[in-house]
């Protein structure tokens, strides 16, 4: 099969690669309906993190199962299915608190940028479809693999909901579907802080009320004008940096919650400063597969579009201009046909 | 009257001071039936918080309305009534939310290890209790003040309930009564973390299923080893130091909480750890204020006895004492007299 491999930061190449097979009696092998590039691919791509070796590249993914373990029992071949970036048990305490990126058994995936994918422990991991959806409707499915999960999540730990007005720090995939779970739950108002106008154009169709241009201390300010000085109820951090999750905090009022989904890189919180901030905070590598049987419905029932972040879409063998246009910002998410 | 003032490191002294003033209509003065000497009162007593100039000393209080200002409607003289650290109104959004202790017109009080005391806002700061409190409950009460308030939010910021395993770190006066709050909760099993005899015991009166003489990594360890390798579903940080804040952090399970109310000193939380921990993080000066109606009543009603904490009690002529023996923590809490 071909699949897509970094060599090094910048260095992203198609390659032939050995077909998965079935390893374990809980694996299944699914064929690809679509994948794409991630904004945490972005990190080893800029140097940011280490490439020690070529590594297969791409956890998020959507496809048809083509073959399963013998232990295998919810899903089999020619499920339409959807996983996330952590294969989990779905059945320790852990995942059934709602937790399976954090399951005592998680294996963190890798090589979905590909055609074929091995799913570890796919009874827990993998949620099928109720039929084989349209094709128009493959890449909402993909968002829900992480993307919309995520920022599913972050809206969640956020606590929007009604009669909240929410904050969303960061423009990219995550942040934008943050804005759209936060108006799934019923958040009274939705503040996006961007400086693009196109991102600012998909957050208002995805439900943004106000737009805050400003960064860091001055988009803090721009928050606490817009709420009577209180801050935000709810902030969402989807970027990952010192300066948005200080940003994020600081938006907040004192009480209010803060979900933070953006992967931190060199971050260090001030014990104190977040002491008197008396905001909850709350992440972490999101738990997309307990939001992923709700996300699934909402998109088979087409009352949400979050397939609407991905504005490029290439063959796998274009994967090196995909890593490009989200490297320079030209895309915010690439989908990649297999 | 009489009064405590702290002049620098180590040096406290009882003088003679004016007597307070209503000085806006929203004041009320009390008379003191009694006052302490707090934890937080030791890092300026031990030099790691400066001494800028001669302080009056104490912000935990339970005494009798002596004379209210115009405006104050809900106390009158003779009430018996106790109050937070922070005087609060009680009604603005950050207060009615719960959060009274960052109330956008907060007032963080001082000199209550005195006679007499100036309460700001007294209509939203002050509770009186149903009637006049026979004497052996007022120690209760003043725990109320403070140090019971503090542990109940702690144990409430922890999701301490029903089912729940709470691990709590830190074995002062606030760490003891998050044991008593988390058992008042309904938490399944607690795990107090102490390795001196005499407050092992009162964590055990106070409802303590476990205990953990271990600190630190080997403290986590222990915890994990007492939870299936889970984690705690909930822990308790009453100290406020960075070793207690990561022991806190790390024995708690992906997906539990962590409360943590020990005023942070020089604390800096590494984000990627935080990230992968996947807890959730509350915390901050506690809203006493709000569950001090709760708190009364459960006293009153001689359900609980969070006055155990006052291993010693002095006039308040020996405020020296009290603090001497705090600092070589030969005493819980030393309960003032005036």
């Amino acid at each position: 099969m071909r699949g897509v491999m970094m060599y090094a930061p910048g260095d992203v190449r198609v390659e032939d690669r050995p077909d998965p097979t079935i390893q374990l009696p809980t694996d299944a092998i699914i064929r690809l309906s679509a994948s794409c590039v991630c904004g945490s691919d972005l990190w080893p791509y800029r140097g940011h993190d280490h490439v020690h070796a070529p590594t297969p590249m791409g956890h998020e993914y959507v496809g048809v199962v083509e073959e399963v373990g013998a232990d295998v029992a919810t899903v089999k071949p020619g499920d339409f299915v959807i996983g996330s970036f952590f294969a989990s048990d779905n059945t320790c305490q852990i995942c059934q608190a709602g937790y399976q990126s954090r399951c005592i058994h998680a294996e963190l995936m890798g090589g979905t940028q590909a055609q074929f994918a091995r799913i570890p422990l796919a009874d827990g991991t993998l949620v099928a479809t109720p039929g084989m959806p349209d094709a128009d409707l493959i890449p909402s499915f993909l968002a829900a693999s992480d993307v919309l999960g995520t920022g599913w999540f972050a809206a969640v730990a956020a606590a929007a909901g009604p009669g909240k007005t929410v904050a969303v720090v960061g423009d990219g995939a995550v942040g934008l579907l943050g804005v759209l779970a936060a108006r799934q739950l019923g958040a009274e108002r939705i503040i996006a802080m961007s400086r693009h106008e196109s991102r600012q154009q998909l957050a208002r169709q995805f439900g943004a009320t106000d737009i805050v241009t400003e960064r860091g201390d001055e988009g803090v300010e721009a928050v606490r004008e817009l709420t009577g000085g209180y801050g935000a109820h709810s902030v969402i951090e989807a970027v990952g940096t010192q300066e948005a999750m200080m940003q994020a905090i600081r938006a907040t009022r004192p009480g209010g919650h803060v979900g933070y989904v953006g992967v931190g890189h060199d971050i260090s919180l001030p014990g104190e400063e977040l002491f008197f901030s008396g905001v909850h905070l709350h992440g972490g590598p999101a738990p997309v597969r307990r939001f992923l049987p709700e996300l699934i419905d909402l998109i088979w029932q087409q009352r949400i579009d979050p397939g609407k972040v991905f504005d490029l879409q290439l063959p796998l063998e274009g994967a090196a201009d995909a890593y490009r246009a989200m490297d320079q910002r030209n895309a915010i998410k690439v989908l990649l046909t297999p």
